[in-house]
């Protein structure tokens, strides 16, 4: 895990030491970064917002497109060597990661203790990936203003009532992790199925939508077809109860818990 | 945590010495006693259905009907010295209960070192409710199928869809306990409101309703009145599938875990 958060936050898995997975996976933002999509070391033009990896360790699917990712570690790949677009630019390079990483004595002693049975070089990109999804299992984040109740407002609990009833949100934005992992058109425009987000520090994690076009709770809202998603029509008021409510999702203690942030002191 | 437990499985808080809170609340049905309702020390017919003790420190109001038993300390007071109707009998009768308890050895021990800052005599009836309710509050049921999605069936998603979606149910029975906590009149028959019962272990926990008149889930979904609750009709297949979602709320874990049982030995 100490190893993993290392390797989060590590440059050294991008072509150019410009990007670690942190450069996208921001916490103060819930592990999202803040922008509609980021382009890659090469100035490729991003194509999907970054989703968010709180709870991450309870999804059985990951990416917003893909239906057969179904591992962590298969994810952490793919911004290191994807190529469609170029993210962090390792394709075909894994070699040079492992060499990167190897080089470093502290690196080489935390490898040696996370894979005790392993046999000779440990320093491989399978057990990098291992090491990172270990890491991104533990950021869990249950300690929202809707799990302890600390400061939920009267009107908070009005939006629940509409998103739990009236509004049918919860039909795919299932708690606990608000999402169904299922994969849906929510509007004509969408060109495919995409997987429902969750909602989780959702407040934290604009803009919204699969292209990070929309940037407020009330447009990405507004812009789930009633005939496509069933989400009926809401006044107003009710619109900025659910949006109380979905405010309520955030987890202040996950975005500011130091076992999850860049480390104080650098592996050496 | 441990004095608590002892407690709570200690007959000698009711009259003869015949009832522990376990008689009423038994782990092998999530906390609650699998009749409609229980007579109490003097054969006095019990009015209201046991209601399970799972997650129960994260309530903020308790019995089925009254809204002004915010802490689990007050509530194990009530049937201990409650008399309408009679249940454990010690109404009046604290001072026995306190010498009862400082009779014995062992106890005084735990007393002690639970509460290391009290002066004097430390087994009063406000620490006895101090130690049951921190045990209480230890009785957390979060390992449920649902939560898991261990043996989670196709039939028991399309009964979470329902539950979530096109059934409203959550609009009351809110995740993650499952209820809001508030109190509703759900059928004509219904002399006055009633908190909105949780439903995780609500497989294991029949009869059901406050007068525990109901045997099955199906009864227990079906006497929801539309008018007065919203829920829709559904199809037999769509209350099939709900009720298989319910099955999915069991937290087998919970039901067996020995933290929770009669304590191996005895406080000597």
């Amino acid at each position: 895990m100490k190893l993993g958060r290392y390797l989060f936050y590590d440059a050294d898995m991008s072509k150019d030491g410009s990007m670690s997975c942190a450069t996208c996976h921001r916490q103060k933002h819930a592990f999202t970064d803040g922008n509609p999509t980021h382009p890659g070391v090469n100035n490729d033009q991003g194509v999907y917002n970054v989703p968010t990896l709180a709870n991450i360790g309870q999804f059985q699917t990951f990416t917003w497109t893909e239906q057969h990712v179904h591992t962590l570690e298969k994810q952490a790949l793919m911004p290191v060597t994807g190529t469609v677009p170029v993210e962090m630019g390792m394709f075909k390079n894994e070699k040079e990661i492992e060499k990167r990483i190897a080089s470093n004595a502290c690196y080489v002693r935390l490898f040696n203790s996370a894979f005790p049975d392993a046999q000779g070089n440990k320093v491989t990109m399978e057990n990098i990936t291992k090491a990172i999804a270990s890491f991104e299992r533990t950021l869990i984040s249950d300690h929202s203003i809707w799990d302890t109740k600390q400061g939920y407002t009267p009107e908070m609990q009005q939006g629940e009532k509409i998103f739990f009833g009236k509004g049918q949100c919860a039909t795919c934005h299932t708690p606990p992790l608000f999402t169904d992992q299922k994969f849906y058109k929510v509007n004509k425009d969408a060109s495919k199925a995409m997987r429902t987000p969750t909602l989780r520090n959702i407040a934290l994690t604009a803009p919204y939508f699969h292209d990070g076009s929309l940037d407020t709770l009330k447009e990405a809202i507004e812009n789930h077809d009633p005939h496509l998603t069933k989400v009926p029509q809401l006044s107003e008021q009710e619109l900025n109860q659910v949006i109380a409510f979905l405010n309520s999702l955030t987890d202040k203690q996950f975005i500011s818990d130091p076992k999850f942030s860049l480390p104080a002191e650098p592996c050496e």
